[in-house]
């Protein structure tokens, strides 16, 4: 397979390794929201791009694997400003989901996603907002990890929604994620999780299409049985006794109106001193953030504060959960010109990104499962700030690949 | 006293309050380093408000005191790109310090600090990076709050090293410090709280002058007696068993090179494109984190991750550690330009306001003592994430004011 081939990168400079350590030997590339010296960031979009300064200096996240033996061999796309989960850019275009080339990749860090689905790369380094990271892992069958929030430095990286950023990965390999992971926690990943109970939401698995709820129920027994324990079938309502029969709604809702006002703020100043022509995408969600009141902000974070604390009570140090990582496998391309697709397809994403957006929780997307053929991801979660415990507990529970 | 008198305003445009609740009737300053729809954000320098376009919305925790019923009356002057703790601006002047005119308010937070503390202002928003909120608030003899890392939001203010950023308060009353923090943070702050031990760190009070030392042990003794604990003296040492007898000087080392490379990703390409002119402080201070060996950010990543697992495991959710907020009251005004003594000041002051910074604990400066006439604070903090608990034990420990 040729870089070209892919669409993946948008650079292919390469940065050798500042030092020797865990990721000796592998190669990754950065999605195009992260500073590599002496580029451009361009965010998804050429007006972004040229209306900022180059980077001067690679951002903390890149150094950390640097200095610990991994390469560098590129930048890779994203979507216009991150805006989208799908992964096709009207600049840059769409890059190839090897898994299913005439479906999406998945975005926003789409050229990360192919570029590891594609073998071009060990690693990549993406954003995870609001499933950045793991929709395209789900998409293109590979693992993608989203960090507790804060867990990993953001210096250097464009910001978007501030209360939910934050730098992931992916990778084909598991251990290899879990090395990439450990470096950038700056934490020692155990060899061992002692997992009391794995949590299936039932409404998230009752959002996702049947069949992927099937495949991944599956996947999530057979979880269970490598860790040695029963499946717990638990509802939101169980987390928030408030909740009515739209549970999920509630945390979709919270999510859109925390993080609005939150990207007009990132956005705004520039958008409107530069007026860059966006994707009609792009111009729909950016004028969603404008058009927001801003005076619901307190009631809005409240909400999300109240769930956080909920749900940080109801996780124990030995507790996942888990659910569908996207209620489907990925969409054909163009399907965002599909009358209704976009409202139907993000309301049921991100209601299922949104639990660890809004509990600050790790999150693991599994590639484990697929349906007709194509990938779909299992999401595996644990208590805030137990990012160690989630990837020991994922490499306890996912047999080490056939060599 | 007069609003020009004091230095304080960068900007008087008022902003009503978008609703009612628990901040009805109280009005409030914002930092120059926070977004107010309309105007600059300057971050302290006129070649950054120049070179940036103009807030098109108020930061997110602008909407949400208004939201909750209070008036913004402006804008206050901060340090140059918030570099200093001490509060002295060469383009916009040194705000008052009106319990010490020939001394310095301190900073970054200065302008909040001085409107707060000449009664100008209820209360006003500060950022604290590494000090910029609580060591204002000691100087100036008023409460300053740097809450949790990432608990309230940062969207529409300007990142200096996200890592450590955090948004806080100031306010000579505590009362209305307690209901602006429940404002921000978007929690109940419980009436009581059940402390079981009040820790005095030895080698914080060891670095503090002698007579600064005196007085808040004093301080912590009545702290601890209102709150029906006794005081437990505890050395760092307890909490990293590694650290020798320099314990603190690791906390100070740790936390410079964590936030050395984050501050040059954020201002270097505007630095290198604009080639603003800087006060000698500041551009000696940017000089450093240019020259910053970035390959080590590994390694320093990984101590402050260790130091902050250790100081997680110590704290009981019913602890409280208490420290001098800063090693001396308010320096004289111009003390920056006296040999050495930004070298000493900073690895004294930095060394105490660290260990909230790597732990990312809540930590509130109650201006409970005085030294030759002069305030100084005592630094309370909780576990991280323990904001409504810290709160409520000021409040429970601090006895109200005689009206």
């Amino acid at each position: 397979m040729q870089h070209a081939s892919s669409g993946a990168f948008l650079d292919e400079t390469v940065f050798d390794p500042t030092g020797a350590g865990p990721l000796d030997g592998l190669r990754f590339a950065v999605k195009d929201l992260v500073d590599l010296a002496g580029l451009p960031t361009g965010c998804g979009h050429p007006a972004w791009r040229d209306s900022h300064p180059r980077a001067v200096s690679h951002a903390v996240c890149v150094e950390q694997v640097l200095a610990a033996g991994a390469r560098c061999v590129g930048k890779t796309v994203t979507d216009e400003l991150a805006f989208s989960l799908l992964g096709e850019n009207q600049f840059y275009g769409t890059p190839l989901n090897p898994r299913a080339p005439e479906r999406v990749p998945g975005g926003s860090s789409s050229g990360s996603a192919s570029a590891v689905a594609c073998g071009l790369v060990d690693f990549a380094i993406g954003t995870d907002t609001g499933g950045s990271v793991r929709v395209p892992a789900s998409n293109c069958g590979i693992y993608g990890l989203r960090p507790s929030h804060g867990a990993v430095s953001v210096a250097g990286v464009y910001p978007f929604a501030p209360t939910f950023d934050t730098v992931g990965l992916l990778a084909a390999d598991l251990e290899v994620l879990i090395r990439a992971a450990g470096v950038l926690l700056a934490r020692e990943i155990p060899a061992i999780a002692r997992v009391r109970r794995l949590h299936v939401i039932t409404e998230a698995f009752e959002l996702a299409e049947p069949a992927v709820a099937t495949s991944l129920y599956e996947a999530a027994a057979q979880l269970a049985e490598q860790l040695g324990v029963e499946v717990t079938t638990t509802s939101l309502r169980d987390i928030d006794e408030d909740a009515g029969g739209q549970a999920l709604d509630a945390w979709y809702d919270t999510y859109c109106q925390v993080q609005w006002p939150e990207i007009w703020s990132q956005l705004g100043p520039w958008f409107q001193a530069t007026e860059p022509e966006l994707s009609s995408f792009a111009q729909g969600s950016l004028e969603l953030t404008r058009k927001y009141d801003r005076s619901r902000s307190l009631a809005a974070i409240r909400r999300r504060e109240d769930l956080a604390a909920r749900v940080s009570r109801f996780f124990g140090p030995d507790d996942l959960l888990c659910l569908p990582t996207v209620h489907t496998p990925a969409p054909l391309k163009g399907s965002h010109s599909v009358r209704g697709f976009s409202r139907t397809y993000y309301s049921r994403a991100l209601a299922l990104t949104a639990i660890s957006g809004i509990g600050r929780l790790p999150a693991l997307s599994l590639p484990l499962a697929e349906v007709e053929g194509l990938p779909v991801g299992l999401c595996l979660m644990s208590g805030p700030g137990q990012d160690a415990f989630l990837l020991a507990a994922a490499r306890q529970a996912v047999p080490a690949p056939v060599a």
